[in-house]
């Protein structure tokens, strides 16, 4: 029966990935909430109180993909994280089989060997040296992103850990007004508050100017406030931006101060030779955020944080629960690796990740990233060359344009202001089954819904 | 291809899914780290350049079973969540087909009314009334007890957002001597301070004392602390203990603290009529803990998060970055729940138990509940029929027997030292395919391998 019902199943997902990758099917079949709460076509989302039976278990499984959306879809533009990575699907298949937990090396002792292993590659992209290093996988990048500023306020001031935030002096942090949110909602969960994070200016391409941050240093110490952490961008959400890392790091140097990179998108650069170049200066952080499940097409979720300082992580988060950690165990219990993480079960995620690396090798991610950069430059040769797009001037045209695009389902792309900017598309490529063809069929799209407005 | 290769692979996972429930076939295969590092059987962790073949591939994921700990077998004891349910884990298999974010209705619009569904009907269990409640899941029940410290804080003192901690008085909070370490993890991480956690002394079998809680609460505030926060623990890690409820939810009434309970491992009983009980008074808790991937069996990871006080997740953690959550979308936006959260991406770990749920009931969880608490009752008959068991007096016996069961693989189960009491065994019942014959089986396997000692 267990056979039979996988085996069912299997092909309703075969089908539904045979459709993510047809050109030819809706990325999305819209419905509005209450239009699915109501039950469309018998598909039921309430609970009952007696057992369906496995048939009907099996038409809900194909409802509730038939209703979602294809992010694996070639003209899914929406999300950093896109495609589906059939190898990368397996890795994931066969995670959630072996149903197991990240804390010790006793009830994972091939998936804490993996990512010891995979974190060490990611480190040496970095560049950092064989002696440095350390790392964890995370449930996303705002979680490494927190990770990143509750080490470096441990590393200043070991006592915080006991003590807290009342035996510190009032702390200041600095990112740019381009990066991720979830370095001010940091600093709100560690109670540093969103305040006393510093908003440094960026030029015109949506990095960081270094000088502005260096005026920002010095103001934040003469209104009594302790720097200790900057965070640097290498691919901002929005435009992509990197910040000028080795002058960032040249500032850090001179204020002492942690150097975080989040480089949760444009972290995929460094498998490419040809690219990463734009991260230069990355190695000389004290911690970097890096997400797989970004730009390298790994399964939701693969996210790391790496740490330059080895001991670290281990000593700010440690609390020895007798009943995981017991340090009388018959193996070396340095491979139990769970006090280093702030949450006690942790979900495996490096499987996928590791055999993803085996199928394509450090190589096939190197040319699956070229790939996204080739579609972005192909899209910016056609606007150029495209009378039918320029700086649109009133904010609604964007959302309305979006509203009808979800309506008909055949492309997804996501839109926003920023500062001074009215609401505009932002084309993400991370997607490995994007080819030119759906750059001009977006294109087309966008056209076609606008100029029916 | 894709079809071929995830076929084969579906073969590799059912032999291991038929494997895990069969109780010749051992529970794990155990090596050391270094065994595992250097390859065993042509098994290499390394990570390559150039790619693997589809074969290898194939061949690395049945190695990575073989080597792995069967988590769902019958005799594996040794973890708060295990069992390996298999619509569950077909639930798990489409999430990661889906690939898709918790952040909003547009990428996951069939996930996000299930979380809401499904949240309701765990409140309506929890005694919340109709018009109370929110909630969120989360990656584990340390988050979700991060979470609950993160939103009393702010309910009290919703400053700290901006200002963090240097605009609030000394906190105190109030947790029992038995209870989950994440509590004072979570202290340590928001800057609270784990020199902040009181800890509540308990009885001989494990409950918190409520005059000792008020006591701590008195010495708190004559120290110069505002209390503020009282965990209750609704099933403890090692005993699997309920704090008195009642009469824990009057004391934060008197001194208006409060009240959250972690019931991670105990909240299973409420969906059974006949143990529910065990929980009165967790109606009056401000907050619940409760991991669906513990006692109710559903795969890793599955947590929630219940707050009976609605609007304040959002107020507490919203940041309203405008690339997400633009308010001018065509539908609904309050079904964008993602700026709820402290992560951005997030998991979607709703889909496996909503699957669960429809193909057992309630009636179906409640049974499966039922059988645990009758297996626990089982092993205490047998315990006190046996004349082979007593209180071990060498602390070291544990660690050996466990060590001996670890290398010959055919049950696992815990230990740990707690407070004056040497290393003892835990023996968990979470896992739906443990019948009486399993727990026979462990008692003569420690036996049979601490005679050997």
């Amino acid at each position: 029966m267990t056979r039979n019902f996988l085996q069912e199943l299997l092909g309703i997902l075969l089908a539904y990935v045979g459709k993510t990758f047809d050109r030819s099917s809706k990325v999305l079949d819209f419905h509005h909430p209450h239009q699915l709460k109501e039950g469309l076509e018998g598909f039921s989302l309430e609970l009952p109180d007696q057992p369906e039976n496995l048939e009907q278990i099996l038409v809900d499984c194909r409802d509730t993909l038939k209703y979602g959306v294809k992010t694996g879809h070639p003209r899914f533009f929406n999300q950093l994280s896109s495609g589906l990575d059939v190898i990368g699907l397996a890795g994931e298949w066969l995670t959630s089989t072996a149903n197991t937990n990240m804390f010790t090396f006793e009830i994972s002792p091939v998936f804490i060997l993996m990512e010891e292993i995979v974190l060490r590659k990611m480190q040496e992209k970095v560049g950092w040296a064989a002696e440095e290093g350390d790392g964890i996988f995370c449930p996303g990048g705002s979680m490494s992103n927190l990770y990143s500023l509750l080490l470096a306020r441990y590393d200043r001031y070991p006592e915080v850990k006991t003590g807290g935030m009342a035996e510190l002096p009032r702390l200041a942090l600095f990112t740019s007004e381009h990066s991720h949110y979830s370095i001010r909602k940091a600093a709100a969960v560690l109670g540093i508050g969103t305040k006393n994070v510093f908003v440094v200016k960026c030029d015109e391409r949506g990095k960081m100017i270094p000088d502005e941050l260096e005026s920002c240093i010095i103001r934040a110490k003469t209104s009594g406030c302790v720097p200790f952490y900057v965070n640097a961008t290498a691919g901002t959400t929005v435009y992509g931006a990197f910040d000028p890392l080795h002058n960032i790091a040249d500032i850090c140097a001179k204020h002492n101060l942690w150097m975080h990179v989040d480089a949760a998108w444009g972290g995929g650069l460094l498998m490419s030779k040809r690219h990463r170049g734009k991260l230069q200066g990355i190695e000389r952080a004290s911690s970097v955020t890096w997400n797989p499940h970004k730009m390298m097409g790994v399964p939701l979720q693969c996210a790391a944080l790496l740490i330059r300082k080895k001991g670290l992580l281990q000593e700010c988060n440690q609390l020895k629960a007798e009943y995981l950690f017991q340090p009388d165990k018959q193996y070396d219990v340095s491979y139990d690796t769970g006090d280093k993480s702030i949450q006690c079960g942790r979900h495996v995620d490096i499987f996928k990740l590791w055999l993803m690396w085996k199928a394509k090798g450090s190589e096939g991610f190197s040319m699956q990233v070229n790939r996204c950069l080739e579609n972005a430059e192909y899209l910016f040769n056609c606007l150029s060359k495209r009378a039918d797009f320029e700086l649109v001037c009133k904010s609604k045209v964007a959302p309305k344009i979006k509203a009808k695009m979800m309506e008909e389902g055949m492309v997804m792309i996501g839109y926003q202001p920023l500062k001074d900017k009215v609401n505009f598309f932002r084309c993400v490529f991370s997607n490995p089954a994007t080819r030119k063809e759906d750059v001009d069929f977006l294109l087309d799209e966008i056209t076609r819904l606008g100029c029916g407005l």
